[in-house]
């Protein structure tokens, strides 16, 4: 990923602020339809965003349950069924445009990776599409709080690790949970804690804070998902649970087809990040 | 339904108090398959009671669905895989025996009641199972902030009543929101909503106080389940989001089969209420 290829710089800069607009969901995937494929933390600040997993419809039940079941990492925010493409979070979306970034899975296998999935739909017409809420719409609480986003800073995606921590499974669905790491500055934690735990409809408070080996996380430099971390002097490292944890599963579960988003590209609503926050 | 068909009796006069012992839920279970057929409000205090709904495996997405979309009135605690009759919040259970009375519906007709669901499960070894929190948990919490629950003190059932308010539809599922109304002192009705809104999976908060015509409801003598309300001189009606709901949607949309349990005669499980406490 090259730095022009993020949002990352659009937001570092600027104090982030609720959003002026209600087209501004609406531009961010105009934008994104228009070719922009890079993560989309700090986009759009302050609507949720959301991870995708879309399976055939008779692996529906078993993708629901999961989520049911694992609420932390899989908090289901939007059901999209059979066959639609258009979110109720977001009117006029097209989930076959509106992602950076998708991935492709048959059998479990990662076969492609597509910035449209169009043929994807047309191909799989009975698609039930799953939308997850993603701890990237928190991040403008913690800016707001003065609290550093590593990884917006630097320009790259954030950091995410498949654990050793087993999700409960359902049906024919299983896997480990999959976590986002932003180092916080050891004052801040407990801001960071408070802040997050409003909002558990986009995982809520951190999973773990301060020991990665507790989680089965061998080296913090080379993460499974997204870009190698930034870690300042004194910060800790804080672990989110994160919405690509269905991605390990489908790995893990085969299922015959399923489409994903790419980690860190995310769907971005029009829904304001303050109707998720209690 | 007479006074000794009610656990009332034994709560209201005595203090509410946290479950003594582990085995709260399984005495009273046991207690209930062995015959006692009375509603459950005031069995166990401090447990976790639940509504249930059983379908078909092929209906089992769309009423996970519907209850996903509908997180009020119906907050999903646990799903029983196809045939599975033992609910992971209470070891040793069996759905089979272990409510008072069910209910079963066939293409949207209630065609029978009985005490024990043995036949039903053999008879349809499909069947999926939700467990759907039931507002009597939260009811030891209200006494003990001495907020009086009208129905146990007189030895009836809750009142229930069908609104005009519609539920989000979900596939072939759709209906209209079912509520249970407690009367409350006018002054102790903010205390009532701070209490309850700490459950959300038992329903939380009410959804309405004080205006039944604004919910549909033209005659709070008349329920549409349950007893006829107990309302004293000062008492608001205050309204919260009930499991019965999946039932009026049973009988509108009309699954070839479906078991519930009898309103009010819940299942009673091993989980204290402090783990949905908020």
């Amino acid at each position: 990923m090259t730095p022009a290829e993020t949002s990352a710089g659009a937001a570092a800069g600027a104090t982030p602020t609720t959003p002026a607009e209600s087209s501004a969901g609406a531009e961010a995937r105009a934008r994104i339809r228009a070719g922009f494929t890079g993560p989309t933390s700090g986009m759009a600040p302050g609507l949720v965003q959301a991870n995708l997993i879309a399976v055939p419809a008779d692996w529906a039940f078993d993708v629901l349950l999961f989520a049911q079941r694992n609420p932390k990492p899989c908090p289901v925010i939007d059901v999209l069924e059979p066959g639609r493409v258009e979110s109720a979070l977001a009117a006029g979306s097209d989930l076959r445009t509106d992602l950076p970034r998708y991935r492709v899975w048959e059998d479990g296998q990662l076969t492609a990776e597509v910035d449209d999935a169009s043929s994807v739909f047309a191909d799989h017409p009975d698609l039930v599409s799953f939308l997850i809420g993603c701890s990237f719409t928190f991040e403008a609480d913690l800016a707001r709080a003065r609290i550093p986003i590593r990884h917006q800073e630097a320009g790259r995606n954030v950091p995410m690790y498949r654990t050793s921590t087993a999700c409960r499974p359902a049906g024919r669905i299983s896997g480990d949970m999959v976590v986002s790491l932003r180092p916080i500055p050891a004052a801040q934690v407990a801001e960071a804690v408070r802040i997050t735990d409003r909002f558990p409809a986009v995982h809520g408070a951190p999973v773990h804070i301060g020991d990665p080996a507790a989680l089965g996380i061998r080296d913090l430099d080379a993460p499974d998902f997204g870009d190698s971390p930034v870690i300042e002097s004194g910060d800790v490292p804080v672990f989110w649970a994160c919405g690509v944890t269905p991605q390990v599963a489908i790995a893990e579960s085969a299922p015959p087809f399923a489409l994903t988003h790419s980690p860190g590209r995310m769907f971005i609503t029009d829904a304001p990040e303050s109707d998720y926050r209690q």
